[in-house]
């Protein structure tokens, strides 16, 4: 198959796409739409790595292409912000089965698909693995756009749902594909492997001003709540880790610690929010009435600097490092 | 060097890098700009892979910076537009010098200074070999917006420099080490190593109504006038094909085919525009009393298809293979 034959199929698997913010789509030097006018716009970008994200092993084509553009459109997501368009570069080695690549742009497809988030361009190179780096444009109303920087002490921590689920999918894909067929762990799968960035939750908690930092949860909540504590200058006790069922399902028949998935699992991506605490009553239950299900109030914003459990155990700060 | 290190080390590679348009750079889910309510934006992503593009031995790591940066502002230069940011994406080996990296963002920077581009966001991760993706976004007015699908027949077909220099900055680069120091073949070097986007020109261009299409020449005049040719339904004589001096000097010392560099060599970054044919003298004046020398008229838009030679030899129209 050639470039052009690949570029061809390509296109014709993201037809489906929305695409009617773009004035100009795939095929010339660059894309080109026209921003809204009383919007912000933001920008991210993330690769997913073979052989460091993933293996062709443990996860199909479809569906580390869905992931890739999860963790962007999550991203997109905690800063309150709608997804607009995302660009695909593509690199991958010599004889790759171009089956395998379609099915990766089906796997994007199919979320950019549901997030309403058009595919405005690509670029196809040799590489000596897949790699898949996307970039994602977003749009905000100026008085949503939510940082990491504004938690206050006395603030609610809370997150969008409960976690560990991707790891144990993880755990499952990677060393226990005897287990992989049961259906009471296919919801650890399905979170690690397709993933759902909480684009409505994170537009809905943009609208308050009682949410005052937000964050998604991609590598981990003690890692990430670090983070957003040094951000805004403040730490915080962690009163609760909300460990998800299906993370406790895995972790009985494998043998491994839950509550540590939980904690420091990582790309679960789910929403982290400060909220304002004397609103969080309220703001519970109208998010509750909306979403189905209640935000879980997992800790407290305190002054200091620093991240506790609610025993004094002080989390490492050095939390997850990608390049380790 | 720890991650948290490595992004703090290179943010202060970048902090001369003009980032008047952001309201939210490096360290948050995403970055944040104001579009400009009277424009329009465009968007383009371009990958620079180890072993593919380069090797280490062959380009130093600013050089591979300032270069993957650059055919990413080529792109723009190649729809009318200016640069307003740029995205990211480091993956490389474990064990890479992080003195590597941060010379890398160096190259980066530099040419980001220069184009007055900022880097509004990024991510590092490991991959088996250093990528280096980068998205661009930029901005245009509606109505100098430039695609490849507007040349007819009769427009003069013409590009912004002459051809070769960076292929044969290659050759010196790839195999002839022992050319690389001789004071005349500097051009050729740097032509490959830190070639210069035509932003000036290609926003110059977009502002002319008499330019009805424009790309940049990065897989060589034929495959690329193929390109263009073929989104504007049209054909193409090539009556000439300007050889820079750079590429006939590095010839005479390897053997090699200067002519064949400069209609297929690739990389120059140069402007292809096809131009009403009535309006070319003119604009042709005005363009050299603005940049100090002419385009370079090489044929002319034909009715029909594909691209032929004055000695009517026609040119493969298959071109350049990313994936061969």
């Amino acid at each position: 198959m050639t470039e052009d034959e690949l570029v061809g199929a390509i296109r014709e698997r993201i037809a489906g796409v929305p695409a009617q913010r773009l004035l100009l789509g795939i095929g010339d030097d660059a894309a080109a739409w026209q921003p809204s006018r009383s919007n912000r716009s933001v920008i991210t970008t993330d690769a997913l790595v073979e052989g460091v994200h993933f293996t062709r092993d443990a996860m199909s084509a479809y569906d580390a292409g869905w992931r890739a553009l999860a963790s962007n459109l999550s991203d997109v997501a905690a800063m309150g912000a709608r997804p607009v368009l995302a660009t695909v570069a593509l690199g991958f080695p010599p004889g790759t089965d171009p089956a395998w690549l379609l099915a990766c742009y089906d796997g994007i497809a199919a979320l950019a698909k549901d997030a309403r988030c058009a595919i405005a361009g690509g670029d196809l190179t040799r590489a000596p693995a897949i790699v898949v780096s996307i970039t994602i444009v977003g749009e905000v109303r100026a008085s949503n756009l939510k940082r990491r920087d504004g938690a206050r002490p006395g603030d609610i921590v809370a997150v969008t749902g409960s976690l560990g689920a991707s790891r144990a999918g993880l755990r499952v894909a990677l060393d226990r594909p005897d287990l992989a067929g049961e259906p009471e762990l296919a919801g650890a799968l399905a979170a690690y492997r397709t993933p759902q960035p909480r684009l409505r939750e994170g537009r809905w908690f943009g609208a308050s001003r009682h949410v005052r930092a937000m964050m998604d949860l991609s590598d981990g909540l003690s890692t990430d709540l670090a983070r957003l504590c040094a951000a805004s200058g403040v730490g915080a006790t962690i009163d609760l880790v909300p460990v998800h069922d299906a993370a406790r399902r895995v972790a009985a028949r494998t043998g491994d610690d839950a509550d540590a998935w939980a904690l420091g699992g990582g790309e679960d991506f789910e929403l982290l929010v400060a909220i304002e605490k004397r609103a969080f009553p309220h703001l519970s239950a109208r998010f509750a009435a909306r979403f189905g299900h209640s935000p879980i109030a997992v800790g407290r914003i305190a002054a200091g600097a620093g991240v506790r459990l609610a025993n004094g155990v002080a989390i490492d700060p050095s939390g997850w490092d990608h390049l380790r």
